[in-house]
């Protein structure tokens, strides 16, 4: 860490700053500038004095130097993690892994339609939403335990793992019974309770970006999981929310090389969310593949306009049969180039 | 709602959307334009087929006329909400009510000296954090039951009412037995679950703003308490994310007023959170009782500068002291005004 | 455009906003919903008139129907606009278009080994500041003239069409002398007249977004250009302004699925401005080609290090070629999908 | 500045670094940490070469100590600046400054009537547009050089100095004959060509925020000013670009306190921009007098519902006078407390 005092700061409450950083048991050192002085301080997490030291008459500033997450990130866990959910594996090596179904599971004919199709186009995982969240408590919230139902079945008949959504610590348990990868919503980025009984299940996490979570949050997140004792943590790339309001969200595909360099985990793009709008979902699904992304998350309904939640945003079943056919000539070409 | 049809959509287009909207159990009305067709939707709740409909063949948008929420509205509900804590009144009408305290309680004595001091610069209600949301695991997180006591026991000694903050489902129970206010933080602003179990208590709850929750969003994570039988909510404002990184949030007061025009509940401001720095707390204090916020929520400790967290937006209990005469000041002058 | 009445409007305030829209020379029509009363507004551009309707008792909104531009958008020109530069054509159809150069021509030297390079790598165009519009006027500001003269002759070199930004309407002839297209940069992207200036020379424009530029606006920047009588103008995402501070701005690569169905204008992505970090360019480059980008703005300078502005972006020659490389292959699969 | 190594940057690398830092005219020196080393920069403007040094190996960030801005800083310019217009000051220890007025000048009649009518109730100054920046060429854009005439008319019945936009550097001169303060626009806050030639002006300018400028570039704009000699700069807060829709732009009201903590220059308050709706400005007026902004600049229009641009921002003449009433009351009771 680096203290900047401030330019008119007396020699009194530079000694007040070296005293209190050894009190905290660190080892100061005086970098005397053209401007100004600053302390660099030495020895373990000295961010943890952070807090303490800003407040000190005569400090402009503390600078912290090293990254606060430890066990997602790349420069102590240099090889990449690769997830593996039954027979599918995600992350840096691995196939492409496309995950696809309906936003919210609406009956057993649509999801069962729905697998069968996917399965047939050539997707890893079905996904589907047994408990919605929803800005509105007048809006559709999901069939909950019957939706568990219909996806176990689903899996059963068509060899899908499954991902789905949990909502919250007391449902944690139920929802693990049935699926395969459990989902954390991007507005339970930061619901740091959640984190934790996720972390505590020995099954694989998707851990949705918060619509205004920086990467250095989102991965802090990922920490929260991690730090339990579950290292299976899938990201997932899926939209933040910008000034701009002619897309659903602004899907930051810069994060994917980004958290490439920065964490050993892998990363999903969801470009349905992302986008809000069908016809943009098929170009920034192959953008996403070009970014490096380990995988998607696509929402494909068999009838979108008859949808309960996230219509507009996805796919028709032929849609996403020809979708996955583009993919495959571009991760071909990528793996060649 | 209103459907606008494409510039170029056939007939047989806007024909499909017709038998659409009627099959849904509504009316509709065609409007020719100069430019294009639109389709007036009428009947209850409209917005409900907004989804299905936008994705119809020639539909170039659908705009939705009626405001989401319902029971927050002024609309529907004109009269002020004034919400009893103890004697203590907050709403329109009411004196302007101060919650003070600590970020988070850090023992006996801090919260203690800290209760003592605000009460007698004149706090009306005494705030502290016993589980504290952190972004990283690796941060203090609050003394958990045990502050709960060191709540109790203040409250004993000064009479003032406590608000302290319930970050899942699974606590609520515990928290609700020694809060008088249960708040709800900005990063489980969209925490449907404990928004519901917060909804499911008799006591009032203060409901933060997200980081990047809209105003709407913001009125309908309250709609989501008070559809559950609790009308008691405070909303509090506490900085929005944008791009500037001078300040820990942008405090958004314009919502003070704005919110006061949409919905009948009261409306805190918290400076502290907003600015993230102790030295703008006073003038944006002053500045939200201007903008006509019914109070506010200040973080205040003995000695900032050894605070476990937020000690840099802290104020000691002299500044608080003298924020409390300015306050009065002010707030004589506006109601002169 | 729909007038949204308020829930308790009276008929008198109605029958205000009537006569009003009457006296506009417009065509009302009432819209009785369930909540509340709407008023269709038909004729040639109501939105004209929607600040002073949405000022009178009794209104809540106004909705304007039709986009407001015109000339550059699909809508009333279907068929893509593919520009022409020298030999080099941009825009759907047209082969994916590569302009590469140093971010500010520093000496002669520089700017024709990159230029020599960038050729024989097989890019289209050459980009190279003259003049640099910089946060601080402190910072490097270009050669201006002199570099005008060096990327002359470095055309005549290498046959590489020249692309550099002008300032200030003052400029806009000198500039246009040397540069076969003229940018207007991120900060200019709303400087109406320098919009104009470059709308009256008969030469093609590459239009950058503006750092916190909605499509909307942004397009209506375009429209500027087009409404002076030149039809030639490339529209370049590079990256909006966001609270992520990772990378140096959030590249919005929906922007280009959006804006070609929105637009008939060519898109272009500079991934250099965009992520601010060398190391992403690369993997964001090939997502913008596989987004359906028409071509790319890539910063490339000899010795990166030595670079006097935007360093850290730079590739280096070999970099450059290597990602040409890359494109190649995904191009030919992204053709053949 | 403070050069981070990366956790596994070599003995080389570290070496090439101190070896490039001193090439430069600098002096580094090593500081060793618990995970990483750490190189010191010493020396005048070291931040100058942070671009060349972070691009080579080994080294993951370089960050800048001093601040980028000198003349307007507080730091070395502690007393307050206060600019004279006319016999009005603005600025600490002057009395509060209102310049009111019409968005845009449309009629001598509507000019003069709304000079009459905010003189009488107070405001020290006349703002109105003669050439307005509109984000649609087809909307109306000022009259121009009649519209000076007017407002010089005005100005000679009234007494009320005169504050008008400038657009572009070719219009300086024209508009420097007639106003006394010159404004630059949110739009123009980072057009350094127009910031230079009314840096080249000796008369005082309104420097708006822009849309998406950070407190650090808006005092660097400023810095533009300054820096050609014109040390008469008043900023002027206008709200900012965030996510949040409800309100036209965000009033960052901390800018206020904050600006002040940073630079000398007085800080204005636009509310009518910022909230872009007329029954928020009264109370965001009040939360900026409470917030320490030197003044205010409010749009009025004697018939908001007929202005041709703005009109739903505009107070009435009756809205305004009632505001400056307010007004009087609480900055008696700010300068009591």
């Amino acid at each position: 860490m680096l203290i900047l005092m401030g330019h008119q700061a007396t020699r009194d409450q530079v000694d007040n700053v070296l005293r209190h950083v050894r009190e905290h048991g660190f080892e100061p050192i005086e970098l005397p500038g053209a401007d100004r002085l600053a302390i660099g301080v030495l020895g373990s997490n000295p961010a943890q004095i952070r807090d303490a030291v800003i407040a000190l008459p005569g400090v402009v500033d503390a600078v912290p130097v090293s990254k606060p997450y430890k066990q997602v990130g790349r420069e102590w866990h240099p090889e990449p993690t690769v997830v593996r959910v039954g027979e599918v594996r995600i992350g840096t090596g691995a196939p492409f892994a496309v995950a696809a179904g309906p936003c919210a599971v609406e009956s057993r004919d649509q999801l069962l339609a729905t697998a069968r199709a996917v399965r047939s186009s050539g997707a890893h995982l079905l996904r589907g939403g047994a408990y919605k969240p929803r800005t509105s408590p007048y809006s559709f919230r999901g069939l909950g335990a019957v939706a568990l139902e219909h996806l176990a079945e689903a899996r059963a008949e068509t060899g899908l793992p499954v991902v789905t959504e949990v909502l919250t610590p007391l449902d944690v348990e139920q929802v693990a019974e049935v699926a395969d990868v459990l989902q954390v919503g991007a507005r339970n980025a930061q619901n740091f309770s959640l984190l934790e009984a996720v972390g505590d299940v020995g099954k694989p996490v998707l851990l949705k970006r918060g619509l205004s979570s920086t990467v250095e949050e989102w991965l802090l997140s990922a920490e929260y999981v991690v730090s339990r004792g579950n290292p299976q943590v899938i990201l997932c790339e899926r939209g933040i929310r910008t000034f701009e309001t002619a897309t659903r969200n602004t899907l930051d595909l810069s994060a994917v090389p980004l958290v490439h360099s920065l964490s050993h985990l892998p990363v999903l793009v969801d470009p349905s969310h992302a986008t809000g709008q069908r016809h943009l979902v098929p170009a920034m699904a192959l953008a996403a593949a070009a970014a490096g992304a380990d995988g998607l998350l696509v929402e494909v309904h068999p009838r979108p306009d008859e949808a309960l939640s996230d219509g507009p945003q996805s796919l028709t079943l032929e849609q996403f049969s020809e979708l996955m056919e583009g993919l495959r000539h571009l991760i071909g070409a990528l793996a060649r180039a």
